[in-house]
């Protein structure tokens, strides 16, 4: 394809949730774009496809090296985000829009429903035979998307998670009692797993990991922590926002009257302490313990300033320059995946849009132990790599016992 | 005092809520004892008062320095910890175990309850003529002890905290709305103004932040939130746990019906996201904004692994080092205090246990401004150097805006 004809504008975008990552993909994009002749100015969108119909368009053409690479290293979106799921109409307004811009190449960073979008507004060029290169680039910190081994922003949220809970078995050591740690991810339990990274001893919290891919069966959880404290006199529970019980009703929707709801008729999860707090006074009420405390680990799971995997922010950074030359070198549309090639190794490939628009991936059944509450092996093989170098779990004493003199 | 006579075993242990910093004082004060003669065995109690009472004390003589510098890294009291307040009584059994031990030099790590258990100690062993030096080595996230400019452990929380809503101002940036985070401080606000440290633009959140020490009245935070919306579009409030309202009754109680009481009667903050989730209900039923949320910071305010204050952690190992010279150079005993005495640099001097021991100290006036809704320049100048070095505050882009074609 050296003999590229297609010439004009860029746009970038980013959304849905911001991750630690998202902006070393919009760097990515902006740096790798400024290496080739035919494309003229390079754009971002303010506030992801909104911006694009409000035609609220940044001149990244004239950003800084030096301040693209501090805003690579910031967490969120730095083109701001939205949480609007265009309709096809929508997307035939943002076409009109980049075609009034002279924009040729499209690049949407974002979960699976931006990966539909790309596709959507990719159909409404090839229906106008207006020349242009639309390519989707993943991030999410559920970890959610098919095909892709992980994907972009996961690392970092895994690492913020690990880190919490090996910060937590150490405090929860030292004074005694149960602790519930309620996590991201409403389909998919891998950030609740991530919990389990910065384990080294079998005494080690999380003790208990429960998944929205298994149902949640209360007395199960209560016979689980009375089970664990009794052994060691402490319980450490991991727990994921979206946990549900066998006939699919979320845990918070039954454990209390009056949810919110959002839009979509979905139950709001993040934001609010509700589960945590209810699955405290369940284990007060019913195991009679007395020191039972809930966090709900909130916004500093995507957006923490300083906890961000290395790992994580080299492959965003990646994925990114892969999609401008898959449409800037190859002259090619679609989804930017990325496959584990070695122990650790990543590589990049594209696939057509439709093999990965609007599709959830779940924790594969070999990650979750039998009793579903807790991870394997094989999970920690697969999601160590992912959280970065450098995670140091700590260390305890170790000296033996003094000999009683008083009290033998 | 070259002619020290004062021979026999130290004892070090930890007392009270943990902190990230508390195992560099614990280290501090077993390697700087090594290079005394005078020490012939160095005990660590486990469990702080309680492991004194119960003779379980590790024998620290045997620790490698490895492994205490990796011990001194991780958060958390390495020696366990405990609630239990002395009595007189309880403090005459810890005394008996510690005589029992031929133990000559007790050094405790706490809060201000700790400081008064040492004064109680240190008078048994002058009422039965038992040579014996004691001192209180402070400790505390809260930063509520007297005399002392701050406390070790304070540093680290606060650089969480400013970390937190850094990132929280971004993620807030890309999808809009009202977030309320929920601070640790009972009746010191200083971790809460801590939240102020990422600020970099006029419009950087926490926009609102309010003290345990100023009443909190809820018709004046709507108002407050409600102009803060109205300017930016967007609102971020910090607001500490122990927020009360004119008549010193908590807020928490205030907005709802059942809540837990301690042993002491204080209402249950820590480990429940009441606070936040009644605010944000405020906030919903009041003002009519859609997206309000909250998160509460929980134990990873104190615990998080990772995220600490290379300053914190230098003046925790020092104000320990400092104890055991001033008990086993000076022979004396005392609470050591912390004093700014450059910008930015520490000193350390021994005061009388009376004078640190129960007291509570708060944020000064000209911390907070007249509305009691934000911090004043002069907390910041204070509270930026505890941070620690390298808190990059993150970057955003500054690229002009495309001229508008459809919609202008």
């Amino acid at each position: 394809m050296s003999q590229q004809v297609l010439k004009g504008n860029l746009l970038v975008a980013q959304g849905g949730g911001p991750t630690a990552v998202i902006n070393q993909s919009m760097v990515g994009v902006v740096l790798e774009a400024r290496r080739y002749a035919q494309v003229e100015r390079i754009y971002g969108a303010v506030h992801g496809v909104e911006g694009i119909v409000n035609e609220e368009f940044m001149d990244l053409t004239r950003e800084t090296v030096a301040n693209l690479e501090a805003v690579a290293a910031t967490p969120s979106s730095g083109l701001l985000s939205t949480r609007v799921k265009p309709t096809p109409e929508f997307c035939k307004k943002m076409f009109e829009s980049m075609k009034a811009h002279n924009i040729r190449f499209f690049f949407y960073i974002g979960g699976n429903d931006s990966s539909d979008t790309v596709r959507i507004v990719n159909e409404e060029a090839q229906s106008q035979n207006y020349e242009f290169r639309a390519v989707h680039i993943p991030k999410t910190v559920d970890n959610d998307l098919v095909i892709n081994d992980h994907t972009p922003g996961f690392g970092s949220a895994a690492r913020y998670v690990a880190s919490a809970f090996a910060g937590i078995n150490y405090d929860n050591r030292a004074l005694a009692g149960v602790y519930i740690g309620v996590i991201m991810g409403r389909h998919a339990g891998f950030l609740t797993g991530a919990s389990a990274l910065g384990r080294v001893f079998e005494e080690d919290g999380p003790h208990l990991i429960y998944f929205p891919e298994r149902p949640f069966i209360i007395d199960n959880f209560l016979a689980d922590v009375k089970n664990v404290y009794e052994k060691y006199g402490r319980c450490i529970v991991a727990v994921s926002e979206g946990i549900q019980d066998e006939t699919g009703e979320a845990i918070v929707t039954k454990l209390q009257d009056n949810v919110e709801r959002d839009a979509h008729g979905n139950v709001q999860l993040s934001g609010t302490g509700a589960l945590g707090d209810l699955l405290v006074a369940e284990v007060k009420a019913k195991l009679g313990i007395g020191r039972v405390r809930a966090d709900t680990l909130g916004y500093m799971q995507r957006s923490f300033l300083g906890c961000v995997s290395d790992t994580d922010q080299k492959e965003a950074r990646e994925v990114a320059e892969k999609a401008v030359q898959f449409a800037l070198i190859d002259n090619l549309d679609g989804s930017v995946v990325m496959e584990r090639t070695g122990d650790y190794a990543v590589g990049y490939r594209l696939v057509d849009l439709k093999e990965v628009a609007a599709k959830t991936k779940h924790m594969p059944e070999e990650f979750m132990n039998a009793e579903g509450n807790n991870v394997t092996e094989a999970f920690i093989k697969y999601a160590r790599p992912l959280i970065g170098s450098d995670f140091n779990p700590g260390a305890k004493l170790r000296a033996p016992m003094v000999e009683k003199i008083l009290n033998k």
